[in-house]
């Protein structure tokens, strides 16, 4: 039997819509990735042609989410900046007043907001100093609700002008169900965050582990811009690791994404808060190296209370700082040997995801200088040899920039999702 | 000043050229994966227009590459089999006939060669028995050549009318490049393989790390189909993993893609063949259980030779198989011990990738009796407790299918790349 082959029409209106909410979505993107950009270098980096990228700036522009940039290169300055006619070439940015959103991060010391407009600028930031740790999530969501209103009467913005707010969580997170099966900002778990908080602020809330913040971060503003695969390794409290795939954050199967802190690194090896033992954490996080140290501290006078006590713990870690400052041989085998636990695990990361680079980012930062060197060493001698020498490891070294560049862009995201990514996600 | 927002049009020839191509990708992409698929459910499938999909269909129909399926279902047998009109469904499939495929397998102790159809369907498999460890590349390259002449021949095809060759090989690939950085199977690396053989057959070869057509296989027509997120660990002479993201196979930033067996599992751990120390393999690979158990197959009247010889590695493995079976404790613990320790490894997959399954393949599966329990309560004892009892591990207990499959997946998908992928690839 011969099939019905009516000749149809090449496109349909559906297609036609799809395509251009497709087109619209990386025309915008490339603008975002690029800051400032002209409409010929879009047509390059998107394969559409001039003309549809004429069409979409044109709609863009008069939808208000982009605009030209005024501090445009002036005619005249060189061949590069006119184009094949000689007409000036004009530059294109995200508007930035487009909209504004918030990020906010829970950590065990305090809680901190951000309020950032379209582009990703800082507006307004706000800093609490709290014990969130082991807490109910109605205290948690108090802090957090109370800091973000006053971050939004700082700004002169009501609630209800914040479009979205991107919420980052240290500890397990199922990002899709928005739901965090366990941190040790909570009792227990686990605590259903995105309905609780959309709830309570009733704007749209995306939650997220704060790992993952500090990968957008990387992606859309720091040195991951331009890397189709890359991870990063946030040292805090604990470890944590986000990962980008093919230009993405990598989200997994069921929302959980790259768990690292709780890869294990020593069979039956150290004990580990999460029961487990032998985790990368059990030598490398805070509780690790306090329970390392704890003996030295207490010779040096200091004797530590609750380690749970996010206070506590700074307390402890700052005088350890002093002490390896100081030269003390102990203090240093003791960051070392953290060091080269860190190294042994970002090579394994290295050999199982082959990424262009690893960023080391994170509070513990601070402590760098004491493990640098055992760690490079350590990732050097355990990865492939094909990867030796060619994968870098770079350090981030900014503050909480990181975090509300991150924060930022995870609401972004996911209030202008790609077409079919919002489709998948119905 | 104002921008030029000359008012063009919304689609140029380009953008049409390049949407048609993307389309009759998604079209040839979607009858692959179901095998036999109705128009409107192609069309639900891509969310392409009813109506594009008949277009598309039709120039591939015109194209050779597709066909109807003859076994279509007969009119009239339930609403079904109906379309809206009350005309009978037309089912569609590839023209296995379209071009004919090579695989290529070299393991250490066999060259296996597979010629398939458009559709992927074995035609005709030769294996060659022979020592293919620690050779020179022209040795190999003889051996391949000669093989695939012979498998060509017993299928009445010149080697011209192959249109591609996918060549798996153990050891670190970078499929970019199509060089093999290092291989059980060759003396030392690197070797520029697929520019060896490329020269050598004049055909297009594609050189693939073998587990990384396991995975091909898995996601076309294995236990993968329909996720967009899983693992595939190869148990082999040694340890391979291939890793498929977004529903395409993960190939890493340099083209090395994922390594598994050389993670470290214990820190300054058993020596490795790769001169490093306490990596998965060092416990779990032939040489690995073959070290451990020296001593009892000595005492058993078993004195091995050459470890690297792979028949003296058969005869002790088989030797072993009968020990564990006539219930010898030493031998089971030995076995369980390697169960433990891929289990641990596999635990920590799972926390780094969240895949939707983890698929264990490859000849030792063969042993997969005697570390089954051992290896499922390692991995479940060390995911998180967000995974636990989520992501099922599942044994693929094909034969050389696995293989045969894989490498003409490899070929067939280098062959028909994506057009942005391969756009990328330029």
């Amino acid at each position: 039997m011969m099939p019905p082959r009516t000749p149809g029409p090449m496109k349909t209106a559906a297609d036609g819509d799809l395509i251009r909410r497709i087109n619209r979505h990386r025309v915008l993107s490339e603008i975002r990735r690029r800051g400032t950009v002209a409409r010929v270098d879009i047509a390059a980096a998107t394969a559409l042609s001039p003309a549809t990228v004429t069409t979409v700036t044109g709609e863009l522009l008069d939808a208000g989410l982009i605009e030209i940039a005024e501090d445009e290169e002036p005619a005249g300055r060189g061949t590069a900046a006119l184009s094949a006619r000689g007409r000036p070439r004009v530059l294109l940015r995200l508007n930035p007043g487009a909209c504004h959103v918030a990020g906010v991060k829970i950590a065990m010391h305090r809680v901190s907001v951000w309020i950032s407009d379209f582009a990703g600028n800082l507006v307004r930031s706000t800093v609490v100093p709290v014990r969130a740790n082991r807490q109910p999530p109605e205290v948690v969501a108090d802090l957090v609700e109370d800091a973000l209103r006053q971050a939004c009467a700082e700004s002169r913005l009501a609630l209800a002008e914040i479009a979205g707010i991107g919420l980052g969580v240290p500890g397990f997170i199922d990002f899709s169900a928005g739901i965090c099966h366990w941190s040790p900002v909570f009792g227990e778990g686990p605590v259903a965050l995105r309905a609780l908080m959309t709830e309570r602020l009733g704007r749209p809330v995306f939650v997220d582990n704060d790992a993952n913040l500090a990968t957008y971060a990387e992606l859309w503003r720091g040195a991951g811009q331009g890397h189709d695969n890359f991870l990063v390794v946030t040292v805090e409290h604990g470890v944590g690791m986000g990962a980008v795939v093919g230009g993405q954050l990598y989200r997994g199967s069921k929302g959980l994404g790259s768990e690292f802190g709780h890869t294990k690194i020593e069979r039956g090896g150290a004990p580990c808060r999460c029961g487990q033992r032998g985790c990368l954490e059990a030598y490398v996080a805070d509780f690790a190296i306090l329970r390392e140290a704890g003996r030295l501290l207490f010779l040096d006078g200091l004797a530590l209370g609750d380690l749970e006590d996010p206070f506590e713990v700074q307390r402890g870690l700052d005088r350890l700082a002093e002490m390896a400052r100081a030269g003390d041989a102990e203090v240093r085998r003791i960051h070392e040997r953290a060091g080269e636990i860190l190294g042994l695990g970002i090579a394994n990361l290295i050999n199982l995801f082959d990424p262009a680079l690893v960023i080391l980012s994170g509070e513990r930062m601070q402590l760098y200088e004491f493990y640098e060197r055992a760690m490079l060493r350590a990732a050097r001698d355990n990865v492939l040899s094909a990867h030796r020498d060619r994968t870098p490891i770079r350090v981030n070294r900014w503050g909480d920039e990181v975090w509300a560049w991150g924060a930022a862009a995870l609401a972004l995201h996911e209030l202008h999702l790609p077409p079919l990514e919002a489709r998948r996600a119905v």
